[in-house]
């Protein structure tokens, strides 16, 4: 087992899950310590039950993740291949996002080793799972810090402009500006018209609104950016609020954990059964297994009903 | 608008999404005050934008809830229903448990107001939904405070027994014991044996485990008789936690907003397209309508793979 | 060192600053697991930089702390300071409450073993101190309880009856009451009429105010008793909580954690110089050394200034 | 009554003292809303005991607060007072930070109304007081978050840089930095030497760390060009946090409630003792008025012993 790319909250209960599912069903497992980098290196060791006590709750990974330039080169995919061999490695939990899965998939089909993939990152940018570990707990995080800065827009009567991570897509920024009753959500999948925005603005404080927030996709534009323009064209005082690392870190909610749980225990299951090159998926309730290729391969669309929804409830 | 029976977190928001869409598409909306009491005694007020602004993450309901024995009766109904034909009230939205949407159906079968249930309890025991306005927030909840527990349960080297609410279901006590990586979990559905359970308690330290928390729903056993048999039992230092009313309260989780804010705007529009007589679920992904009769009518199996899955997870 | 005692939310931050400042100075550092139990069990481990990386923000005490009857025998107390010269302790830093303190006092007096303790316990009813380590955080988490508690008793126009920790004392009572809002306060230290109390309680009913909430030290009063009392006399509906273990754990608030950290400091430093047979208190915002003995043996009063400023603040 | 400058937690638990305490004293009072520009514009309404109810745990000012340019000049002074005269103000309680008293000390003295001022402000700059109001909120908020980033930094093994807010004064950061565990910390009042710097982190490394937190105030340096700086000259990978707004808003802390209560009740009797020109302060446990100049005009040192002991700590 392996986590790789960006941490994310409810990595650890994936870890905790694989490693008691696999026990369980009379298996031994050995984590690899700070991802396709460490596997590369033969950083690895044995996990029992204990080794994963008292890490439900935390957030992070305990196996850590680090960035690995090597394992894109074939002579590191053949070092990283030799370590897995050297202990006898039958099969290969892979815990992270989309980028992550291309290199569990390349271990797969080129270098025949079973993988399964479970998708991990607070992006929720994965095709095939309605919900990836981490979105809900870094939703409530962003949450948290809005119910913070809504208090002083309120307190200073100014516009807040809160940029939430989110570099191509827009998943945690719909989410947390319709939880937070953001005023209005600038997306990548949903092009701006500042215009129109300075005119909702504008409306919104004849009908008694004294204090807005706007929440952005990085990806969709710069607070900064956005924050001037706003000023410029309002003539209200404008602030910006960039979220940042905060929303990778702290104790996993209750849902990530739960959904860490399963895709874990599900993971060490399919793997049992001999299927590979899959990728656990969440849709609806059910746990569905999907290609690994489709999840990047594919394009996952952004629930645009949950947009218009926000403008509404934003009036 | 009427919320009625226990609160919940998300209640507010679903006030506010209830409100704001029926704003938007041209309606008058009143908010009935403390439950059908109020109803009874027109402690009703019309409700605009402003009315809802700043409500989104608060606990509770600002409409309030009280119970009414005098609805129970044929004359309470009758003074109830007076009120609403006395403004003119098209149509009726429940926010509240199954207890609620038999008073909801008594009003839209017999005295002919059309009526829509808006699903909203901690204890997530309706029919026709997965999950209840409040169900995530009051699991978030419940983990905080184990977590919290279970620092002074290592500390001490004790079990704790921590009683969670849930009288007749244990849909709660299930995920919050197997998000809080609770050693066994003890609820209606399933029935216990204290001394499978001991030995479980045993074997564990046996394994190296120095202390355990157990969570039982309120419904399935008596936390303090609980705890005095596996003390007896067990030989092992044994202390009770009832969580009690904090798990009805507090700032909503992202996702009880969410939930919260699509069934109030579904809630509208099934009310607009002629609909009544249902109530608003979720299922999968997909909000659908359900007749309020088989809210509590049908029984809600609980997941037993869930149930399964702590056992394994608690190695 | 040894933690002994009930826990509190900052122990762990004080074994680090005793811990990090000894190795600073040069010193060698053995922690004592499971309180005097313990150290009669020669249950040692010695400590260096790394092993208290990572605690400085978690609950509990990675030492542990239970209870030990031996202790309190001739007999315990030999094979204790056997241990202690087995390892060529000079000097033992007890963290702990006044129970801690008197079994330090005798290892200091009679056993000739150079002590200081460092006060931390959630009831902060050590004299010689004016904060223990943990009182801050078990008020903060009480009032977030409260702050959920009063969200049901709004919505439900209830009063709520809670109890706070507090066996003999009421200081941790009386903080909680006054910043959670509470509409009374009662503890030991101030004689309460229940008269009066239901009086005051009709009045701001009277005065508008449709829910209450009530403070209690577990032993002024049992909050069930207290409960059903008020609600035979005002007819008001009246629910109770209580608040239990989850005040002695949870994440320390900074300043339990500032603190630890001088306290943890100060103690070792107090030990290099000579000094033995005194806790390192605070006073004001000095820290200052006080002999073991007065900790149990003086009466720390309440401030009642604060306890009329609640009754005034919560008219 | 006004609120000025920049927002704190714990402010509307101060405006409810006062008005409590004031309406307890047989005064009326009025709140002025908006700052010195609500005051020049008349904007102000009586407050009764109902007007501060549910507002004792919200962060913020329900009074507002917005910058007054037309304040600093002559006229805006002559119409403020005006407003004051009109209302029959017979005294002022100013709550906010130095530059508020500024402006209090004018209307003082010059206008000859009676002021008294409470220090609120996150940065604890002011003069005459151990601690402001909202000091202990936004730390507990900046070690959450520095709690929530440390799961990331251990999880990449990086270095982060966290700004925390203070132009001026280093009194936030070190206390953050000091229980947030952080490895170096930058403040104004202490020169910092990169070279140094770099050296600690990188021995850190070489004794097992394998991540490192650094907090700096804003005003000691930017964030971005330390954060180069230093991976420049030590190749680890280094990331950039700005807390940023999230520091200022929030739930109150228990000691920030504390703390306004005691200030506001305490503001109210120093005027009707004829008190004037005066800061209600904290110093050690104790309430001391001192006269408004000195809260700006003398320097507030900084503890250097907690930056010392934050060095020895973090080894």
């Amino acid at each position: 087992m392996v986590t790789s790319g960006g941490d994310a909250p409810g990595m650890n209960a994936a870890i905790r899950a694989v490693v008691r599912t696999a026990i369980y069903r009379g298996l031994q497992v050995w984590g690899i310590e700070r991802g396709f980098q460490g596997m590369i290196e033969g950083d690895m060791r044995e996990m029992n039950l204990a080794s994963v006590g008292g890490i439900i709750n935390r957030g992070g990974t305990i196996l850590r993740t680090i960035r690995s330039e090597e394992f894109k080169t074939q002579e590191g995919q053949t070092k990283a291949v030799e370590k897995l061999k050297k202990y006898d490695i039958e099969g290969l939990i892979v815990i992270g996002g989309d980028g992550s899965f291309r290199g569990a998939h390349i271990l797969d089909t080129i270098w025949d080793i079973p993988t399964i993939g479970i998708p991990a990152t607070i992006d929720n940018d994965v095709w095939g799972t309605d919900e990836t570990i981490g979105f809900d707990s870094a939703i409530n995080t962003a949450l948290e810090a809005i119910n913070k800065i809504r208090d002083t827009a309120f307190s200073h009567e100014r516009i807040f402009v809160i940029e939430v991570m989110g570099r191509e897509r827009g998943f945690l920024a719909l989410r947390v500006g319709l939880v937070g009753g953001a005023e209005a959500i600038i997306i990548p999948e949903v092009k701006y018209d500042i215009q129109k925005l300075c005119r909702r603005i504008k409306e919104g404080y004849r009908r008694g609104k004294t204090s807005c927030i706007i929440v952005v996709a990085e990806g969709a534009e710069r607070a900064i950016y956005l924050a001037s323009e706003i000023e410029n064209r309002t003539k209200f005082e404008t602030r910006v609020s960039i979220l940042g690392y905060i929303q990778r870190g702290g104790i996993p909610t209750a849902r990530s954990v739960l959904l860490a749980s399963r895709f874990g225990a599900a993971a060490v299951d399919l793997l049992i059964k001999g299927e590979r090159g899959k990728m656990i998926g969440l849709q609806g309730e059910t746990l569905t297994p999907v290609s690994l290729e489709k999840t990047w391969g594919e394009y996952k669309p952004i629930d645009l009903d949950l947009y218009h929804l926000a403008e509404i409830l934003s009036l």
